[in-house]
């Protein structure tokens, strides 16, 4: 029905049609292959099974929806070793069981410093004070008065895939890249509560405090302020998780996650940053020549095959093999994705899906027909500034080996014959 | 700070800009009259509280995290005396506690007939039969191997609305319009499964069967299964959920909820309709000349302000009030969404925010100064076909009184001097 040794796959692709023509070829494959050789004896088909013969559960079907008992390995991970205390942990995402670009609210990743607050949404209050003509003070009914905007977002942490800036050490990408989600944020922009209480014109930084035990503060230039961040109330339509800063936290699009500061209380105005431990001996980049890299915000074009993964094997054996993964950009949209299959030898430009929207993920596909032998698998992004996702090498080059903070470096997976995938590095 | 009496926003809006101003009025307003007001003395300001004092929960972030203790109210709801039996019931959205056009995979509305069925996916199979050229078998690994789509959705019940065909009944949008939900639906275009069994030129009908209890059938036109259907496995990122089919679906873009058959066991192709109980009997239009208006399988353009409504009042008094809804159409985008705030003397141009995608929910605000006075609130919609939302008395002479689907005419929310909101209709 197929010849098996059609490589169409491997080659770049033409053009959609011929694509999509290749991909039935191997829909082919995949009927012949497993499906109708089931087709006449399959008990689960020629017989009744009980999910038909029994009423299913009614009563019960819950208030507020649950996985399915079947999905119960889709969960967040932390990695104990990671930090000293679990109440300064992180729960990971599990990159290589999602698909499109939404990041379930459940499945969300999180870092917390000081443990979730517990935050009565009625006693919670934010304040505007500092360089302005009217300090402010706002309970979440006034800041649920304003005008209200949704936008889908990425959340990177800038220390996601920190641990392998020296090499390769965590099988699987839900622990070198599942430091970050992507979900609907809706709150109020951050530039009408600034214009509320009057920013002097000697008003050029914000510090923004959590009013969690850890009293999380960033300093946020004022350009960044009142472009595009948001106050933010509600994730995927329904309130923000209390992981992720209930009742209210900030949104700053295209910028590390630390600065998303959760459980937002305070809005402080000055003149200049304000050089908190958290923007000093934290989330800087400690080059080789001994200087430090700081007010390293945005986060770089990057992207990852999520599946096949090191937790995604391949269990079908050869034939059509769907390859996907994520890209994003802090400064934009994706443009491209290329994805080579031989560690670099041949790119293919992937097909991406979905809307693209700036500074969120973009999921994309490379459908192929895997003859069943040896893959490196690697993903390169390309975004809308013409920014090219590079080599770990060449980030190393560049910085040198001392950084745990914003690895944008090419992934690279090896799929063995037997379809076990591995993480390694290719020089 | 503010002219109380000023009704720039009850003027259609001139520019964003000039909206975005009078909008910042307003803020001014909320500031003035609930923020700086507590500015002074406010203890949860001047004081130090407990969860600034106290580590918050840090061992026990769930793996699969749950909203907020907080939010509790938030859920889906049935209706007791809808059916007549659990096992055959409703779950409604609770739209006027959302926002933005993505439902949380746990809030979406579900309708069973037979109870939830609970399938292992390695259990499950697809079957193709009929007039095609080789009957097919395939299991969800086979299907995950076919090209992949991710598209956002929505899926309403046809009934969505029928039990105020008659006149207004139900006390809230989570009721009157709550037969909806839209998420981002993963899946492989039908188109690519047919193809690969062949479909005979006889074959001019499909009938997808469900695997639960209630055996679930309805007849799909072959135009549409090869347009835009899609056999989906996941939603909003993860796999269904148990009450949305788990762990395969047919989704059938823009057209009834009821088609959208669950837990998917059998397409049978065909050469016409096969007249199932739940496409004559049921999902079936009786008119006021006794004949049955059958085949209705597209989902109007149609409206509904979500907040204020009567599970949603208003609260805080006069002043800056954001009203906010949901406008969809199974037959594209929506173009225009026309709010009124004194029961159709004079309409706004509502701001729909976020993405326009053909076939999902959109988002609709109007921000007004409230002055205190009793509101006529309606929404009225209007696609990129041009088709205009009707008034509930347009259906009814259209189609008389007997019929309980499709019913997508205008809602009017009564707003009190108090804030306190009720289902009306105005003629």
């Amino acid at each position: 029905m197929v010849d098996r040794t059609d490589t169409k796959q491997a080659q770049p692709a033409a053009s959609r049609r011929s694509f999509l023509k290749a991909s039935l070829l191997g829909g082919a494959a995949v009927a012949a292959g497993t499906g109708v050789a089931r087709a006449a004896g399959d008990p689960l088909i020629t017989e009744i099974q009980d999910w038909n013969r029994y009423l299913g559960e009614g009563v019960d079907v819950a208030p507020y929806g649950k996985p399915s008992e079947f999905e119960a390995h889709v969960v967040r991970r932390s990695v104990p070793w990671l930090t000293a205390d679990p109440v300064s942990s992180v729960n990971f995402t599990p990159l290589h069981e999602l698909d499109g670009i939404i990041t379930p609210n459940g499945l969300c990743f999180e870092r917390h410093h000081g443990g979730t607050a517990t935050i009565a949404p009625a006693d919670h209050r934010l304040m505007i004070h500092g360089l302005v003509d009217t300090p402010l003070v706002f309970t979440m009914e006034d800041l649920k008065r304003f005008p209200r905007e949704n936008r889908l977002y990425f959340l990177e942490c800038a220390a996601n895939g920190g641990m392998e800036w020296r090499g390769s050490q965590l099988n699987g990408c839900q622990y070198t890249h599942g430091m970050i989600h992507c979900v609907v944020y809706t709150g109020v922009p951050l530039r009408y509560l600034l214009e509320e209480a009057g920013v002097k014109t000697s008003g050029k930084w914000l510090l923004a405090e959590g009013a969690d035990a850890s009293a999380m503060t960033r300093s946020i230039p004022m350009e960044k302020a009142l472009d595009d961040c948001l106050v933010a109330f509600k994730m995927n339509g329904e309130a923000l998780r209390p992981e992720q800063g209930y009742p209210l936290r900030l949104c700053v699009p295209g910028w590390e996650g630390n600065m998303w500061v959760k459980w937002l209380r305070r809005l402080e105005v000055g003149d200049k940053p304000w050089a908190q431990r958290e923007e000093t001996s934290k989330y800087t980049d400690l080059l080789a020549n001994g200087k430090a890299r700081r007010h390293s915000w945005v986060m770089d074009v990057k992207s990852v095959i999520t599946s096949p993964s090191p937790q995604a094997p391949v269990t079908h054996g050869k034939g059509p093999l769907v390859i996907t993964g994520l890209a994003w950009s802090g400064s934009g949209t994706i443009k491209r994705v290329d994805v080579t299959i031989d560690g670099g030898r041949t790119w293919q430009t992937a097909r991406i899906d979905g809307p693209s929207l700036p500074k969120a993920l973009h999921r994309f596909y490379l459908d192929i027909n895997w003859d069943g032998s040896e893959l490196l698998l690697q993903s390169r992004a390309i975004d809308d500034q013409g920014l090219v996702q590079p080599t770990k090498n060449e980030l190393r080059a560049a910085r040198g080996e001392n950084s745990i903070y914003h690895n944008n470096g090419i992934q690279t997976w090896h799929v063995n014959t037997d379809g076990v995938v591995e993480n390694v590095e290719v020089s």
